[in-house]
């Protein structure tokens, strides 16, 4: 029997989140005996609750196309958190779903969304609803599955977040030992709340330890005592240090602000964790011998195309590729995923896991991929990430000197429930 | 009678300060029968003080070429500020000059540098000595020159900058437009301590005005109060607001350091000019109805290769060269500059200019040239400055995945005069 199927995205966008979705469409066009019609939820499960839902078999093929080279959310993402209490957004989601004959969503997230997409999956179960619910892996902080990697190798977006800090240590690096200062740091402050994920790629910049380079990761370790004293053993080893600081690095007494999701919003915090570590390095004394920099790439890191991953563009579309031949094939309750068959040459194949085995994980670097001092990543954590980033520049297309970006054309289908204001409005 | 010659590169860094110095080395070998020996002084002044200097003849060519493509100074920069009263500095660039027979020195840097070259070669003149000094205009700050743009249209190295400004707050509004928050602001902080050049080339991701995007100069005109009410009135009619604020911009009480040439350095200042904005949002009320973000590029839009303009390298390049064609034809105590012969189809000119009417001068944007609301600028702006930002992404080679940098072999040439310490130095 064929239904229709619903797309949706979630949470912070990355430089491949458009990648996967067009491979969801692209899916649900090889089966033509099972799907449908084929709709995106505008801004993730808000447009579900909201019954906003955009016809993608109607956008132009051509602008579609354009989205593996668009950053950020082509159908909007949203930070609407859905926990068990919302019994009433539940119901909603079944309700919307039911009224536009959908049998199969696809949510495009990190591990909250896998949570709520795994919440769907159940809810319906148990009211007898036909409803498939899959999960489609993405989040720059490779923060979803579990220590022994047996869930998922890598989220997509990592691999692009670790190519944008590879590049731009490359060229502070270059700038950094350009300059004549007696005593030069530049401070940079990475993504990643409670993982060193994302600062840990600056490692990429140098595979072969050439750089003054020093991480700090969220995992902990270090405090600004620590940092300043391992800072000033570099200046005076060789007059300069690159700091890569993990935002989730404890700087102590720093305000703070929290996302939809209940978690730390540091982007909107009283001071930045690349101020912090800058005003304590000043404070014992690095003012009058040189001076330190402030880099807070912020959502640069996580929108900006042409830092993308070749390989991270690749996975992204398969990965959503893969989610409709896992809903269609073996029902609901899994989420696709990449596992890796090796790294040199590196291969991965994609396969399935049950959506509540991944849904509210949180992955840490590994400890043992921390190198003892605690300001660098072993070898291990090299060959893991390295093929992640590619080897070369994607191809962004740009007209009249702008980047091309797809255009959707984002007009709702007609609205078949009465108006419903979601719990989290109210 | 044939001397050698010198060049040497100051302050920041630019993505084409490199193109600079290949058009210098390039250009010296156009006139065999006036320029012998090449040398390039390590960081600037401060490595003719210290009698530092590179045999530039020595170098692999085919990392010569790769200079266009490497962003930062490639025989080191400095801040070494030279003022009247160090006049035993001074009298030691003589000596080392003579010491080492160059009859021509090319230093590529801002107006503090074009000043220095302009003292240079005056005391030169008034001490009978042979020393052609030539100024190279290098800044991203497009703060060189005059308001009627009759000493230099725009400064090599703004063109890049300006790419990478019009770059990333497209792909950021991409971002911002596909977050859902009821109330979302992008806070991004642009260099210029003292003009508004950089932040104002936001304006050329969206010459048709569709985003809503608000630019704060440092030329003034706004503050926090009025920033807040300009933002929140774009909150309540689109819901978001994209916020470009200069480095300069007026804060009120953040503390302040200075760099060797006594400008304020606000990179280390004890605030960022970003996160005085976002606390203040805050504070009258956007933390309770949505979040802002905070992103300070930092050194990564004046250091990013991928981001220069291919027409800002190719000017570069020339503008080097018509240095050194100026210096053996004109003599000594010019700066070879750049003319602009019309906007469309875009055509410049190389021409030259007397140093000491660019020495220290300070061009902030033209006061015409600010929207009367001050929060954007003209078209007559657009005009001017998108012609600078190309039409595509330069050719910036990858090796192994990573960033191919020239790298130069960097050895001194024998010293002839005993060890000397630099005034500032003592």
């Amino acid at each position: 029997m064929k239904r229709n199927a619903v797309v949706a995205q979630s949470g912070g966008p990355s430089p491949v989140i458009n990648a996967s979705l067009l491979g969801v469409l692209e899916g649900c066009r090889d089966f033509p005996d099972h799907i449908g019609g084929l709709f995106a939820a505008w801004h993730g499960v808000e447009g579900i609750l909201l019954e906003e839902l955009i016809d993608m078999r109607d956008q132009d093929p051509e602008e579609l196309q354009l989205r593996t080279t668009t950053s950020a959310g082509a159908v909007g993402t949203c930070r609407y958190k859905l926990t068990e209490a919302q019994d009433e957004d539940f119901q909603r989601i079944i309700d919307v779903m039911q009224a536009h004959d959908v049998g199969y969503f696809f949510y495009i997230g990190g591990n909250d969304s896998m949570d709520t997409a795994h919440k769907v999956s159940r809810l319906a179960a148990e009211r007898g609803v036909e409803l498939i619910a899959t999960g489609v892996p993405k989040t720059i902080d490779n923060d979803v599955g579990d220590a022994e990697f047996s869930l998922i190798d890598h989220t997509p977006g990592y691999g692009s977040a670790a190519r944008y800090w590879s590049y731009i240590v490359q060229n502070v690096n270059e700038e950094n030992r350009g300059m004549s200062v007696s005593e030069s740091v530049a401070v940079l402050q990475a993504m990643g709340r409670k993982s060193g994920w994302i600062p840990a790629a600056s490692r990429l910049a140098d595979p072969e330890r050439q750089t003054p380079l020093q991480m700090y990761f969220a995992e902990g370790g270090h405090n600004l005592e620590s940092l300043a004293e391992n800072v000033n053993r570099e200046l005076r080893r060789s007059g300069r240090c690159i700091v890569v600081v993990s935002e989730g690095f404890d700087v102590g007494g720093l305000g703070e602000m929290h996302d939809g999701f209940g978690h730390i919003e540091y982007g909107a915090s009283r001071n930045t964790v690349a101020q912090a570590v800058i005003n304590y390095l000043n404070k014992v004394g690095l003012a009058s011998r040189g001076y330190a920099t402030g880099q807070v790439p912020g959502v640069l890191q996580r929108s900006t195309s042409i830092y993308a991953s070749t390989v991270d563009i690749e996975e992204a579309y398969r990965v959503g590729r893969k989610a409709v031949e896992v809903g269609v094939g073996e029902g609901s309750g899994w989420m696709a995923t990449i596992l890796r068959e090796s790294d040199c040459p590196y291969r991965v194949r994609y396969d399935k896991v049950p959506l509540d085995a991944v849904a509210a994980s949180a992955r840490q670097l590994p400890p043992e991929w921390i190198s003892a001092d605690g300001l660098d990543v072993t070898d291990s954590f090299i060959r893991y990430a390295r093929p992640l980033i590619g080897e070369d520049w994607p191809q962004i297309p740009i007209a009249n000197g702008l980047q091309r970006f797809a255009r959707l054309d984002i007009r709702f289908i007609d609205r078949k429930l009465p108006a419903y204001l979601p719990v989290r409005f109210r």
